[in-house]
């Protein structure tokens, strides 16, 4: 527990349950779901109750060994598969199920502890690099005093620190009061359901804004830089992320603001050369006329178009930041 | 009644009344209101029933009108003052009242026909500007298939045909048919509410995204235009209008997409040198983290910025459309 939040994503060895903070409750409620039955782990990545791409990697991982001790090595792969077609943009998901493919693989005598320990070694992986993000990321922010984000790509998305928010919080530390402005982030308000929730948690000094006053906020000169996460990179160095941050990476460019991107390391892939080889997940259109509101906002019938995801070309990135620490571009991953 | 919708400003002569589609009721329901006294009247401009630069001019000139002629010329500077107060930032509510002050200051011997008259003809004037407009702005779409529009400036913000849409409008009595790709326009949804739901009763091709997607609809090549309307041009073409126009000006730009602002001449306002000289409107927090929802999205406490206009440096504005024609950059108005 860190500022009354618990890790996003952890193991209950006792009850065999992946807990999560189910994160479509936020902010009205901080509530942990105990997932033990397959079903539920696939449900929960579906409906974004665990989301963020190292989140998801983590509890991927976590469920994976969950199932597979539940059900037996012989239903490997038909788990494996499962968690895979949960969603498709986050490459964080794929390289997780792959690392605990061939921990199995390569102890065919405790192929069940070696997913254990391998989920184990994810998580806490996880936790060291958003760590060194956090650490690497402070050092591009001297003279700064207003931070742009986008999403969640805070603790949240991650098991413990986050990635683009990691530097605020190794800055708070250092007693560093960034101003952060936060996009809400439509249509699935995760700016301003958790973004602003775990940065007023943590006594951070956070305003919320609409998407769109992003442009405002960088002609006013509010803020010095935009730090966002990603949900995969690609070989030249091609950003993707929650849909909405390309647009911020060319208003940013504009403006002369610096533009990072904080991920792990497991979230570059290096068999996607360019942003054209990662898949967008598109999404209902109800999650833009009826999510969240009282009664629908749009009239009958009209056409939706609800991209989850949008791809931010490398040349528009000031700098990369993973825990191996920064790179500039031109990108070669 | 054009498509179901009758005239979104209109003077009941009968029960002195302004009557106005209730454009908080929109989507849900097309709801007319007959205004007959002073607080109604302002109470419908401030909480935006009546809304659209050019429609708020036409309703005060006529609610204005009907408040004198009820309470006596005496209360004239009170009223005017009233009305005056109500919102800060569309220039065409201080064109039309200064109007009807002239009409008035004119006419000793008759000053509420006077009134009357003016009211009648800013009416008239705004119906025959925005279908200029249309001729004007369709001029400027050849070979246009796709068209990105922002807020409402269609029929629901003027009188009739509207500023932005006009040239959409025009198109399809020609059989024309735009793709429009509508911003729902966050915090207040005009264009999910208002542009999606008049473009959808005019039988026109619309496409509602999140403000956030408009960049990736210009990266896949989806637009060849957008177009907005104008709350307020200065004397050197900035642009006040929706937050998140000056946005998408810089985008289009990126992107190699013409940028246009259909606007009445009512519009334009020479005291105003540049934006900085053009009073921004910030409205309450509670638009961007509770109105609408089902229950409040946001933290408790959290910091929020809500400016309702931004400014759009003349130099990203391909093309300003009055209805005296089209005018090209370096402006001078």
């Amino acid at each position: 527990m860190r500022n009354g939040i618990p890790d996003t994503v952890a193991l209950d060895e006792t009850n065999g349950a992946l807990v999560i903070i189910d994160q479509t409750a936020l902010p009205g409620e901080l509530k942990l779901l105990s997932l033990t039955t397959l079903e539920e782990m696939i449900d929960a990545i579906k409906a974004l109750k665990v989301r963020g791409a190292p989140a998801i990697g983590a509890a991927a991982a976590i469920g994976l060994y969950l199932a597979v001790k539940a059900a037996g090595m012989d239903k490997f792969a038909d788990i494996k598969a499962a968690f895979a077609a949960s969603r498709p943009t986050a490459v964080n998901l794929f390289w997780a199920l792959g690392r605990m493919e061939r921990a199995a693989l390569e102890n065919p005598d405790g192929p069940i502890e070696a997913l254990r320990l391998e989920a184990l070694a994810i998580r806490d992986e996880d936790i060291a690099a958003c760590r060194a993000i956090g650490e690497h990321g402070l050092t591009l922010l001297d003279g700064v005093e207003g931070v742009l984000t986008h999403c969640n790509a805070g603790r949240l998305a991650a098991v413990r620190y986050g990635t683009a928010l990691a530097p605020v919080y190794a800055g708070l530390e250092r007693g560093r009061r960034f101003k952060v402005y936060a996009g809400e982030t439509r249509p699935l308000l995760q700016g301003a359901r958790l973004t602003a929730y775990e940065l007023c948690a943590a006594g951070a000094d956070v305003t919320l804004i609409c998407d769109s006053m992003a442009a405002d906020v960088m002609r006013r000169g509010r803020v010095q830089a935009v730090i966002v996460g990603s949900d995969r990179i690609a070989a030249n160095g091609d950003v993707c992320n929650k849909i909405g941050t390309s647009g911020l990476a060319v208003l940013a460019k504009h403006y002369g603001v610096p533009f990072y991107v904080c991920a792990p390391s497991s979230t570059i892939d290096p068999k996607a050369a360019s942003g054209a080889d990662i898949p967008i997940e598109e999404r209902d259109g109800g999650e833009v006329t009826d999510m969240w509101y009282a009664e629908r906002m749009a009239p009958p019938g009209v056409k939706v178009y609800n991209p989850a995801f949008d791809v931010t070309p490398g040349g528009l990135v000031s700098a990369i930041v993973t825990e191996r620490g920064v790179v500039r571009p031109p990108y070669s991953f």
